[in-house]
């Protein structure tokens, strides 16, 4: 059956790296096949991502055979490729927890394992990271497992990010022992590049670096044409300068490459003879295959980078059938109409067209969308010259990658009050991602800046009103949050309205309490509401809409009509409750009494879990609410009346 | 005598670039040379970017000959050297209130002038922006002044961003004709170079591209070893590459250069050459000397990068006598005196080593100092790597740089819960150089991150303690503010004294009103209250020290014993007072009554002034402090009582 466990003799006899210290090499190949049946196993009954792991199995097996973990510290830029490391590394009984509450991250994530020094989750944060565990060594860190080699696992498509570009110019800089694998996966491996790769992996064994990158030039000349996708820049430019290394060797870096990451005779002899020999830093170049030895993933259009729960055999995914729209798909179909009508709209994402639904936006109007690639210091300014030259830039990122480009939107965005719109999904709690994903920030650091217009969706229908009033918006910064995955399921409206700026709407008027709701809670809100009027107690509910500008009129409403007044929001202290504390506060409501009540994310990042789970967690959900709402207005709730 | 205005017959027929395309090539040389002598006479009287400005005139004047602006957008990187710009560009009336209150800006700006269409003061944003025109003229955007040639002025030193490489290799996959100038002020300019430079720009003139890139590298073998200083790694690179231009044609730029950017018969047929010919994306390299043509600019060590007013024929600096430290050398101090001691501790800062103080650690420990270049993403995480391996990492960067860095301070920082240290200097408002250098969201960005210690300075000594605080400080995050500018000259201890986390201080016990404050503004709210006492009100005053954790039984005793509370923080709404007002709801202090202010920075961007104008404006001196006082205890108040 499908569901079966692969049979893995050998690696049934690994525990952690140390295990595989006697094993030959071509037993370290049986166990890399091996690893790979597992991984597929367990990921088809966690789901999670796929191909990015199965892509460096052998070099997994690899670099743990050839280096001493954890004494020595690979870092596995985003952390996704790491389900093979996990189990190789003392956590294979947990590894059909993936992602799941109480189980195993999905990323790589220190407090987890030893064998994890530096966790992820965020791209090309691996050679800053690197670079300062090799700094420490040289220096006298002291850590429990001792501090060897430091090693970045980095993927072609993490190198478009300035900050690989910054920790490279540093690493070069300073000249110290330290070692940058590529993992480029998006060049296929066709027999005369994996023949040179044989060649020079065999010459790195034997010859000293010098001879050895004289060699590899030598060995150009033998080589076709190298084969481009013409896909991105950023990887264009790496394949580009593969053969020869010189962008790497500019910046310092010694150049080794490129070797076919699925061999482990090519792998093997490279790791060893770097560990032996390096001095300086070093870049070793390996071509892998996402997906690399499932069928299904292989062939698939993302090669597998992340899947539900599947069968293996089929490969076929078992998804819940889904009631309504994704947010995200609302947000670009929204677009797109307003686009149609509108020539000066225009899209940027920062290597996020799927994520973020500017795929549709591309297919649809090509020279007006724009994908940066890994760059959202770059996105937001190239956005704020969009907005300076007359165009109506959409910027659209998920709320924690935004904080990448956060001076940018100060700088560039704010100061100059220029109409760039802000797209910012995934606000909030993520479900399985965890709390490196979680939009927790986005309302604080942005309701702060002067100038700036910042709304929260209630519902996929207010989204496409929000779409539409961020098109019209010319008068600065407006941004506008939406949360990660599905909609409420309510009506569409045929055409997005434009909100009036500032004005937040009023959803049932009732007495004594009333909630004021900021984002998709709202719909936990009615809930509570709900079971509180089954108790007698009518709460008014308003939708605030806005965060900034504030509806002064309905804040202040609320609190004079209302013995409480609560709000509630998916965000971090500091953002849309804070600004509606600070509003009562400067008008005096609380020199005579008010119970007012600020919802926020607790102060604390929250493992992933189901999005329920995490809600349950974070006191958002609509028994929490109906909670806090009796307990503001004195009234025994049933669990205390027991106690 | 040497304020004398400098004899300037041509400059004085100059109003705006179009006066000047009448000129010979011949006058526009002139026209250089009485532009630098009217930028060092404007400098002397307002003081500010000297060096940057002198060494762009020539470029400066041919940009505006050749090009047409404003339709055409020429984006000064940074803009410190945007002086002699601003002369040319309608605004030498007005060019000895640099700096100054209701004054010009020392940097672009896009309020002040239609010529400055992308303003700056942070680096390394200009490729991004210029992008950004380009694509909109492409487009059809629509802009008062039209929309032609997108052209960065760019230095190398902010060619170590990361940002920079984001656009260029973002540029370079989109082909737009785009123009950046790599403005290279570090490399001397020898006759070699510079008569290879002749060279080359006299066959530019009259060669095709594709030639003039041929030739361009047929003459490398006549040059001599390109001269290196050795200094930073980004600038080696750059000049490393500079012949030939490998990595800018490898990121899909056209390379011209490297020309002398003071010949006017070089820069002018290039630029000629480029407008009239260029299609893609061009980069020319232009090698200028920083200060140059003033001789006290030239020899100084830091070629007059930011001058106080001077005497222009001595160059000899009118600096107000000092009366305390400036807190940046207090931080430097204590730093090197913890260091002393432990030698775990090491430091970071992102090409701001005097900014920062931290030349000194530089001096006395170069092993442990690390210069990274202007590079906070990278310089964060680098940071956080190094805590991993052990050591205690000091990462000093101003307060509106660190912003560069939020991603990484969340993501790598807070989420591990490393303990870095953060020294965040430039907190609050900072004078002269305005609402982009104003550190205003520091305390809001981090006071809501789970784990993170926040702490506010209130006077030198403060300072000291603080920083002995966070050397002791090992378990997960820790960041302290401090303001620009001089200490409060109170006594200082011999050695800095580790604060207990989370615990203020009594300054003063007295009744009805407790001023709680966080950070400097503390001298202000003492002076508030000798006023305060001289009418019979003695308030309580206290110094919260930390913003994170609060100091919850300090902060809810002094809501109980007194009629009204008032937060005091040099920052904007979502800090400081915020935390408190959360405490507060979340405990119930409001439901019964709470006369609750929170004192921030207004919500608005601050243009340059004076500190003590820009304190005015933000409402936070001690006046100011007395009169919320008043009006919240319902005082009336001598203007009141009149009116």
């Amino acid at each position: 059956m499908s569901s079966d466990r692969p049979d893995t003799p050998l690696l049934d006899t690994i525990r952690r790296p140390a295990d595989m210290k006697p094993l030959s090499d071509r037993q370290l190949t049986q166990l890399a096949q091996e690893l790979r049946a597992e991984t597929i196993s367990a990921v088809s009954v966690t789901g999670g991502h796929l191909g990015a792991g199965l892509g460096v199995v052998e070099l997994t097996v690899a670099l743990h055979a050839v280096f001493d973990t954890p004494r020595d510290k690979v870092i596995w830029d985003v952390g996704h490729q790491c389900y093979p490391h996990k189990i190789l590394t003392e956590r294979r009984d947990r590894i059909r927890t993936l992602r799941m509450k109480d189980g195993l991250s999905g990323f790589t994530k220190r407090k987890e394992s030893p064998y994890d020094p530096f966790g992820a989750a965020h791209s090309s944060t691996s050679i800053s990271a690197a670079l300062g565990f090799a700094v420490a060594r040289d220096l006298g860190g002291v850590v429990p497992e001792g501090l060897g080699d430091a090693i970045a696992v980095i993927g072609d498509g993490s190198m478009s990010a300035g900050m690989a570009y910054e920790a490279m110019n540093n690493a070069g800089h300073l000249g110290k022992r330290l070692i940058v694998i590529l993992n480029d996966n998006e060049m296929s491996i066709a027999p005369p590049t994996g023949a040179m790769s044989s060649y020079l992996s065999r010459l790195y064994a034997e010859e000293p670096f010098q001879d050895l990158k004289a060699a590899a030039k030598g060995a150009v000349s033998l080589l076709p044409e190298p084969f481009r996708e013409g896909a991105k820049r950023a990887k264009d430019m790496l394949k580009g300068m593969a053969v020869g290394g010189t962008l790497f060797e500019e910046l310092g870096f010694s150049y080794l490459g490129p070797i076919d990451g699925h061999e482990m005779d090519q792998l093997l002899p490279v790791l060893r003879t770097v560990k032996a020999r390096a001095t300086g830093p070093i870049l070793i170049h390996v071509l892998t295959k996402k997906g690399k030895g499932y069928a299904p993933a292989e062939t698939a259009r993302d090669k597998g980078h992340a899947t539900a729960k599947f069968d293996v055999l089929t490969g076929e995914q078992k998804k819940a059938p889904s009631n309504a729209p994704s947010y995200t798909r609302v947000f670009a179909d929204s677009l797109l109409q307003e686009a149609a009508e509108d020539d000066k709209i225009c899209a940027v994402t920062a290597a996020m067209p799927d994520g973020t639904g500017l795929n549709l936006f591309a297919e649809r109007y090509p020279s007006r969308c724009f994908d940066v690639g890994i760059a959202e210091q770059h996105g937001v300014t190239f956005c704020a010259g969009l907005a300076a030259g007359g165009m109506k830039p959409f910027c659209a990122m998920y709320s924690t990658f935004l904080q990448r480009g956060y001076d940018q939107v100060v700088h560039d965005v704010a100061i100059q009050r220029l109409p760039v719109r802000f797209a910012i999904d995934r606000a909030g709690l993520v479900g399985a991602d965890g709390a490196t994903h979680a939009g927790s920030f986005d309302i604080a650091y942005l309701a702060n800046l002067p100038d700036f217009v910042v709304m929260a969706a209630a519902d996929e229908a207010e989204l496409k009103h929000m779409v539409a009033t961020a098109a019209a918006h010319d008068d600065g910064p407006i941004a506008f949050r939406f949360p990660r995955g599905e909609g409420q399921g309510v009506d569409m409206p045929e055409r997005g309205e434009v909100l009036e700026i500032g004005k937040g709407r009023m959803i049932a008027q009732g007495a004594r309490v009333a909630l004021l709701s900021f984002g998709t809670r709202l719909a936990e809100v009615e809930k509570a509401a709900e079971a509180l009027r089954a108790r007698g107690l009518n709460p008014t509910i308003a939708d605030a809409r806005f965060a900034k500008p504030l509806d002064r009129d309905l804040v202040l409403q609320l609190a004079a009509d209302h013995e409480a007044l609560i709000t509630i929001e998916e965000g971090a202290v500091g953002g849309f409750g804070s600004h509606v504390a600070q509003l009562l506060a400067d008008e005096g409501v609380f020199d005579h009494g008010l119970k007012f009540r600020s919802m926020v994310l607790p102060d604390i990042f929250i493992d992933q879990a189901s999005p329920a789970d995490m809600y349950a967690v974070a006191g958002m959900n609509a028994a929490q609410i109906e909670s806090k709402v009796l307990e503001v207005l004195g009234i025994a709730q049933i669990g205390e009346a027991r106690a």
